[in-house]
């Protein structure tokens, strides 16, 4: 977010999103030519399904990852084909697997009782479905992040189980298991472990390949990839992953059962993340017990990742630019509140800075992804957030607001 | 929430809310009738917002406390007088100051910053504006849950700050010091300690009373009033509490400086947590890795809170009610998991109920406060859960669905 330092902040309601359409593009070809060859790169959606953002990602991509019917509805809305979308989410509704069955995308099963649900609908409407199955690592990399397995989980299948519920799926006549999926964790920042992390899935892949009748066309690989939020963090060195892991890659490229498979990277955050901001004001200022505190006007209300209250025990500071700032330059220790009347609500509890007052802006970087629809707007009806895209140097609206989500259900 | 056995779960789309009319009006009588002579209970509307909840519960009660804007907006949708709403909150902007100065509610100032704020509007608009002073006392007795004081705090004045900012209001002719407030922490059970604070608070108003030029006209005490979420913890005996009060409220009322003054006790959870619930519906169920796991459609998209992220390090459980079960009543640990693509979506990560099956139904009990409204309900697009009110036996679906806000801020 290179772009924020032209904004004119007076003429600007705060607090805002802004994203850059022109970066969220460019990261979206960096990580597509980085892997090129190996892995083709699928946008989570879940990490920012604004319909402007998904438009400036997928104008570069060709592979989209929807974690709930209504992201595929998002996803159909921009003009995607089906056949461009990955449905995954442990927590799939009757209805919901009815209205999307038989239209062309994959749908990623999750649980036996997930399967026997859709092989039920697809038999009832006389389709044939393509499935992934998604599979459950019983290991994960030392140092690769917030981990996802291992350990009991709603998501996919065990590892160990992996061969009967392919030989239950290949039974069915309704479904057809075109490959399997991983996600096995987040936010990792280290080369190595995201390596040896794909590398275990190739493995993992090969041998459920093994058990299936036919061979994949379709293998998900979960990446990990973190970006910097906090202080002493650098990002993640891709390059080095691509070199890392090309001679896995090209091994599995070269076995008879997946070398057809089509190979995607998942990842959502790593693209959309330092392509926006959170912009806020200062309402008012004052010294508590010896701390100078900022009253922001916006706090967990507009942003739960950066108050430290989405998954994290302690609450470690996201990186802050200041925009606008008419005191003493010099750096001290101070706090940055929010606006709700709820002591949790704080952007930061201590962070050294220019000494903020009433009216100074500042910037929460890092801000594209898990950001506004991440966060729970309603509460204490302060005014919601408006989004921004900068784009061909103008600044657009494009807050969905009331709009949630971009249609209803088709019932086909 | 008595009434969750008598729904037909079967006509009724999960998950949702539920309040019961009755049980608010009920909780709503019983605090006033409680502390009558003593102390009169203002409703904070933060603790949930809907319009039909602040209906029900308005209907016994005469004040009622606006953390927002939008929340004086709500209270004065309802019809209320704006001599019956108190305005908090530390994070007021200038147009909405601009919006509710000379309308005839209590503006409670929290900052030097928000009392020049202030003042330059009503001199502006040629208005006197009756202001609380928001006291941060010093201590807060042991034991007092989720203390707010006796640390660098967004809320009011510091204790010994507070004789020189009356002073400052006290010269300013566009304000009226009218009282003191005093919030100091909140999700207290035992009667002492909230006993001990309020006791506090009348020193602390008397103390604040002298420096003042006229005696204050309201004083209000942050009751601090919890609500037994978790196992083991049992029900504050608020009778108790009133009999440890009485004597130091009733020397305050014989203080010829206080005697005059309404008292009012703002709380919110106590009189709505137990009267409302969510009511969520168990997608497929699995066991991984040794563990059963109900994946329940909702998750912390819908309650923020009971998945522990609500200022909580660790998560405890919330209280769970099994509405609808077809298997086995033996009880085994189990996770219930929500539906959204992460890790950290559990509501409860080990439970003992009977074993959970596709289709089930359960209750997260104490929802009533701090459920839709503190949730970000947008994440991952899964539907918005409808809010119902049960009234005179039959169910109203009281949603207010995409209308975060009941009106516009009206331009005086």
């Amino acid at each position: 977010m290179s772009k924020l330092s032209a904004l004119d902040l007076n003429k600007i309601e705060t607090p805002f999103y802004i994203y850059d359409s022109e970066e969220l593009s460019q990261r979206a070809t960096q990580v597509k030519t980085v892997f090129e060859g190996l892995l083709a790169p699928s946008y989570a959606i879940k990490s920012n399904p604004n319909l402007q953002v998904l438009r400036s990602v997928m104008s570069q991509l060709d592979h989209i990852d929807a974690s709930s019917a209504m992201e595929v509805e998002r996803a159909l809305a921009i003009g995607l084909d089906p056949s461009q979308i990955t449905w995954s989410g442990p927590g799939k509704r009757d209805r919901e697997l009815r209205a999307y069955a038989g239209l062309g995308l994959t749908i990623v099963v999750e649980s036996s009782d997930e399967i026997d649900m859709l092989d039920a609908i697809c038999a009832e409407k006389g389709i044939q479905q393509d499935v992934l199955l998604r599979i459950n690592p019983d290991h994960v990399p030392k140092g690769f992040g917030a981990s996802m397995s291992g350990k009991p989980s709603q998501f996919g299948i065990d590892e160990p189980e992996v061969p009967a519920v392919i030989a239950d799926i290949d039974a069915r006549a309704s479904l057809r298991l075109t490959g399997f999926h991983a996600y096995t964790g987040s936010m990792c920042l280290a080369p190595e472990p995201i390596a040896e992390n794909i590398e275990n899935l190739c493995a993992i892949f090969s041998r459920a390949a093994e058990c299936a009748s036919t061979p994949p066309e379709k293998l998900i690989f979960g990446a990990g990839f973190g970006i910097p939020l906090h202080d002493g963090q650098v990002p993640l060195d891709i390059e080095q992953v691509r070199t890392l892991i090309a001679p896995h890659i090209e091994a599995l490229a070269q076995d008879p059962r997946l070398g057809a498979a089509t190979r995607l990277l998942e990842l959502g955050r790593w693209i959309s993340g330092p392509s926006g901001a959170l912009v806020t004001r200062v309402l008012s200022a004052k010294v508590s017990r010896g701390l100078p505190i900022a009253v922001c006007d916006a706090g967990f209300n507009n942003h739960l990742a950066a108050c430290g209250m989405m998954g994290s025990v302690f609450q470690k500071n996201y990186p802050f630019e200041v925009l606008q700032h008419q005191g003493d330059p010099a750096p001290v220790e101070q706090m940055l509140a929010g606006p709700l009347c709820t002591s949790i609500d704080q952007l930061s509890r201590k962070i050294t800075l220019p000494l903020l007052a009433k009216g100074d802006v500042l910037a929460v970087l890092m801000s594209g992804a898990y950001g506004l629809t991440a966060s729970p707007t309603r509460f204490i009806s302060h005014p919601e957030p408006t989004e921004y895209m900068i784009e061909d140097g103008t600044l657009r609206d494009i807050s969905e607001s009331a709009l949630n989500h971009p249609g209803t259900i088709r019932s086909t």
